[in-house]
């Protein structure tokens, strides 16, 4: 996966989206205010509130850890809700482990 | 390390310089043309050759790589030679497993 791997390295390449990959590791505690079930994903507007960024400079992090794999989404009703992607993060680590 | 991390991952999004860290692992094996002994380090030539890339190129990679903490460069006469800062790139992988 060369071509995953720049990807990867390029989303990971930015303090905020690393930031938001920790947030994601653990919702309960850092998402507590949101109404709708964690399992589902954390909800975009939470994250831009934690970020204290505008939505669309959030969305735009999003998208590219969306892209790079880093992370899934799902859509419901209007809400779009985010979780880690622990099998690409994991492999990520290996790759990069293997190919430094 | 908030700031050497970004820097760190920053230089690693090129695949030709992930290459060159990889060529520096087995100097022995990746610049067997050497006249030079390998223990003082690679060549700037010797890379700019196996890269097939123009001298000012290579030369731009091995500064970020340098500037980035992951290799070291020593100066003998008009030759500067280059290695793997081993502690730096396993201090990466440690934090970016954690932080990840």
């Amino acid at each position: 996966m060369p071509d995953e791997l720049d990807e990867i390295i390029k989303a990971l390449a930015h303090p905020l989206r690393r930031e938001i990959l920790q947030w994601l590791k653990e919702p309960e505690r850092n998402f507590p205010d949101q109404e709708h079930p964690l399992s589902i994903g954390v909800c975009a507007g939470q994250i831009d509130q934690r970020a204290g960024f505008s939505q669309s400079t959030v969305s735009a992090h999003l998208a590219t850890l969306q892209r790079a794999g880093l992370v899934t989404s799902r859509k419901v009703g209007q809400w779009h809700f985010f979780k880690r992607n622990e099998d690409t993060i994991q492999t990520f680590l290996q790759r990069l482990q293997q190919e430094l």
